[in-house]
């Protein structure tokens, strides 16, 4: 059926709409053309991201993962943000511990208060396992949640990274901060699933990653509601919940995430479980550690440290096909400067 | 500066692009003026949902929710798709229980399967709660995750209500189907947060409501990981982990999606702690109760019911300014024909 002239004008605006549309659907590969990880230097590694990333977006493709199974799944110490010489959470805790036994005569007395004003690194380490726990409960439970946000952020606000004398949020890794990015332009949905505590990750990985509360997975006290006249409250519990790490890892992806991952990336034993439960399956499958090997700009660090411990996972990398990001020649720059 | 005449066509075609855009912005705004809520009457309660969406998502006015914060928040039972005669997952339990025992006769001898088997209903009363625990944990846990996954999928294709002869899936609300869809286009990420079971859920939401599997807060069993050769597998093990029920569901929403939601819907009193710490809140928020008043299109059913008891809830509604939607007389349709 010939198209009768009058209809002409809107099938122009039509076929305008079309281009525009298209020009939209293909934005993504037009920016990974002028390259979305300028803080990567060229090389395989870089290389091996971006060909995963333009395989399973390529629709029609072999490889072609659905928008709605690009999960992406993040470990957040060590892997998004500096972790040594100790956890973010554990300089937290100990200022915070500090903070309470000050105020408080009753704590300063007692262990591990004491020894913790005191100083005292013997009787602290000698308390062992339960000096850690009666820190954590003490900083971390009888408290509310919205008391416990607030905590968090004033901490963070003037807390200060003992070697580079920088917020702990500036501490971020910029070609990971660049790596989330460019996954969510090409349509994955990223998530942190840390051993850190979910509710001292919430208040700032929005603005520091871009990742909202909602997509942060983490370990977890027991809570409990209540209503105080008209205000509804949660309050935090001295019973651990959950814990995020090892072999829980996979276990709060299926519970916080109900799918399995496409990408994950880690950088110790920790997130070993996580990286097993997102390659050892059908379809194309992605998985980084990131190895600290710049004493330098950061930290060197796997088989013998302490915090971030990594050894199995390093030695399964190379069967698994996972990549090994070497900190010092992959990335030319560590932090925002 | 004098543009020069060069950069005309590329500035037509800017300008073309610009209103392209702007159409799309304005997309939802537009589609709301042609009736987004088509199974619901006009009336009352539909006019204070549009006008709610409306005022929230007015940039630069009052009542103003950025996009981030607009999380709402679903109960499924009752207040997404049927629960009368009986929740689904308990016909799920008590036909997969059935299946069991008929294949493995050391079960077929044993209560409460044997009182299931000869559709004993007073024996079966008679086993009170450890009756219904056991068959919990016979259906659900010595089982993979993905196991039970395939098991809900085929059980749910075969089953049929058994007044409406219809797959329960086909059992959802039109009228809350339109409403969560219409939240979407306008911002909202839309949640489930029921009592029901979280991996008897995540296998059919997204096709039912549109809601993706990470966005569904449910009930859980504790889980192991353990790695079968190179096959990684989540084993449901025979314990409760989390009853994300009454006040256990505040406690849900702050664990897994770490913000308070801006509307909730519910329809019985293990919704109530979910509508106070939805709308007990400053800002803008909304809450409604799906109150079952049709029993001849559906069921009537609230203060006494077994099932969805709806008593405090429905007392507290008018105080807290909570929508109390007649199912008989707000909504034109009730299932999708």
């Amino acid at each position: 059926m010939p198209i009768p002239s009058t209809f002409l004008p809107t099938r122009r605006a039509f076929l305008a709409l079309a281009v525009v549309a298209m020009l939209t659907l293909t934005a993504p590969d037009t920016r990974a053309q002028t390259d979305p990880l300028p803080s990567w230097n060229d090389g395989a590694a870089k290389s091996r991201i971006i060909d995963f990333v333009q395989r399973v977006t390529r629709q029609g493709g072999p490889d072609f993962v659905p928008v709605e199974e690009r999960i992406a799944t993040f470990d957040n110490d060590g892997t998004l943000w500096t972790e040594q010489p100790m956890y973010v959470q554990a300089a937290f805790v100990e200022e915070r511990a500090k903070e309470l036994a000050r105020t408080n005569p009753e704590l300063a007395n007692r262990q591990p208060f004491k020894a913790l004003l005191n100083g005292d690194k013997a009787a602290l380490a000698a308390l062992g396992e339960q000096g850690i726990a009666d820190l954590m409960i003490a900083t971390h439970s009888g408290i509310t949640t919205a008391e416990f946000e607030a905590t968090v952020t004033d901490w963070l606000a003037k807390a200060r990274h003992p070697r580079f004398d920088r917020p702990y949020t500036s501490l971020t890794y910029q070609p990971m901060v660049e790596l989330l990015a460019y996954l969510r332009a090409n349509g994955f949905k990223t998530f942190i699933v840390s051993g850190g505590g979910v509710e001292f990750m919430r208040p700032w990985t929005e603005k520091a990653y871009g990742i909202p509360p909602e997509q942060v997975v983490g370990s977890s006290g027991k809570t409990a509601y209540r209503l105080e006249g008209d205000r509804p409250v949660i309050e935090k519990l001295p019973t651990v919940e959950f814990v995020d790490d090892g072999p829980g890892k996979p276990l709060g992806i299926n519970r916080f995430i109900g799918r399995r991952p496409v990408f994950a990336a880690g950088n110790s034993d920790g997130d070993l479980q996580m990286l097993q439960w997102t390659t050892l399956n059908t379809g194309p499958r992605f998985a980084l550690i990131v190895h600290h090997t710049d004493a330098e700009r950061e930290y060197a660090y796997d088989r013998q440290s302490h915090v971030g411990r990594l050894d199995k996972a390093l030695d399964e990398a190379p069967t698994r096909g996972w990549l090994v990001v070497d900190m010092r020649s992959d990335w030319r720059t560590i932090y925002k400067p």
